[in-house]
């Protein structure tokens, strides 16, 4: 392993809303249940809700009653998912102290999403990073499709860490390359963490990888192999691809949590506690979720003899 | 990407020994069919068949027949399973130039399956080797559970290496480490194939390595970072983990030509004709394979606008 490997990685689940926004909608007792049980796993960061308007997704138009009715945890950072200033406005007033935003480093992705090229959407977000720091909120700016436009194919690594920069900027207090449709490959991440290093070498960087074509795990090890310490996953590998029916969206947190120990990096979570909340998952989306770690048990679960 | 990455590796695709073995049964043809649309694809190695006892195996129970169908290609090297001198005549007789036999690194996990120690089951590999030779076939020695065992959990390195270099000292062709249950990590990766290489430097090497826990990805990776040239794979992931009822088995050969060719690496495999073969798996076998690049595609094939 490289000497950049970290100590200690914090992961953040997205299940809760990355993932649960690529399944048929579920109850909001369900959103809540799976919120408070990811809560208890020792799992720090929790992407819970997104406030977006209830015709773009339907799946997040109970976000409101969601965090009315989580208990949160002291230990726990939950953050919302916003599209723009009315989205950042109602996270704010429900007291949510982290919030994100997207853009697509994709011309064609973010105009398709949001009919805004990347340039305006970029000068929307400095909007929402100014109201967020006046509410003393962080903001993280999470650049879409970093690894490749499922429309576009291939976008150049400098044009990704053009619009991150200028999202620093901006202000932005993290920032997050997210591999949208799973195109990232282990060159591609070190491209990428190399060339946003090289502009802005102290700043919060944090990785969102998919495993839709199987290279999820491949690329974590390259990004902590760069000295990464930030990682989205999903509990149970919650949620699809959009653009591919039937495939894997983000990578299972069980999966890397196991891997990173493996790998002797702590998560400071209860693997053991997350592999039943991942069941729980799989129970409250009624389909077999496709962790492969659920369905295998840690390495440590022997066969009786 | 550490300096030793090979330019180029050989994968030998196992789907229609070790993937249709862990299956419910197949009908000769569809065997056939497999192996023959494999050979197809530019891989140059496949595992065909076995030559097992029919009650132990009945899976395999047609392997005459199977192999006395196929229409063998001159530039692909296929091989055979056996389990003993029996099964290694029938083989050889048959016009196998290439067959394996295992040997498990797990007293426990040995005295079950064969109810021979592995120091019994080395005495009776020399002998297969030898019969192999005087044939003027190669030989290869699988040490099986070789990153952990299901029922004894940790096997320690040394012990595992020791079993190696014995079949080397035996004869062996070729040395494969198996991830029977899907144990490996990239740090077991590193402290197996350097412990083997630290006794036999220049001697075959070849990794089999199963998914069973989502870390069949990084453990290819960590292998080839070793100069490791050759890898085991099964078209589509088929087959699956006898000791987990659902879990996943061997890493998805399309899974690792991807990566493989993200990573820069040559493996004389056309992706797009092996995904057709993949799906013909799928239909073969009747039930949805675990191959995650199967359903989403390589990263080129882009949505419509």
């Amino acid at each position: 392993m490289s000497a950049d490997v970290p100590a200690r990685v914090v992961l953040r689940d997205v299940g809760p809303r990355d993932g649960l926004q690529n399944e048929p909608p579920v109850p909001t007792a369900a959103k809540v249940e799976l919120i408070e049980a990811l809560g208890g796993t020792g799992l720090t960061e929790i992407e819970a809700v997104s406030y977006v308007h209830p015709r773009a997704i339907p799946q997040m138009a109970d976000a409101a009653e969601v965090w009315a009715t989580v208990a949160p945890r002291p230990e726990v950072r939950y953050s919302a998912l916003v599209p723009n200033l009315v989205g950042a406005r109602r996270a704010l007033e429900a007291g949510f102290t982290d919030i994100e935003v997207v853009v697509s480093a994709s011309r064609t992705h973010n105009l398709r999403n949001i009919n805004r090229t990347p340039e305006e959407s970029l000068a929307a977000i400095a909007e929402v990073i100014d109201l967020a720091h006046a509410d003393g909120a962080r903001c993280q700016v999470i650049v879409a499709t970093a690894f490749g436009c499922p429309y576009e194919g291939e976008i150049p690594e400098d044009q990704v860490v053009g619009y991150a920069v200028r999202a620093v900027r901006a202000g932005a207090d993290s920032i997050c390359f997210g591999d949208t449709t799973g195109m990232g490959s282990p060159p591609r991440v070190r491209r990428l963490v190399g060339g946003f290093r090289d502009r802005e070498p102290d700043h919060e960087l944090a990785l969102h990888l998919h495993d839709t074509r199987g290279t999820g795990m491949a690329n974590l090890v390259a990004g902590l192999e760069l000295g990464v310490e930030r990682f989205d996953a999903s509990v149970g590998g919650l949620g699809g691809c959009p653009y591919a029916p039937g495939a894997s969206g983000n990578i299972a947190t069980e999966e890397a949590v196991y891997l990173l120990h493996e790998l002797g990096v702590e998560t400071g979570v209860d693997l053991d506690h997350l592999l039943e909340v991942a069941a729980t998952a799989e129970r409250l989306v009624g389909r077999e979720l496709p962790s492969r770690l659920l369905k295998a048990g840690p390495r440590t679960r022997l066969s009786p003899l």
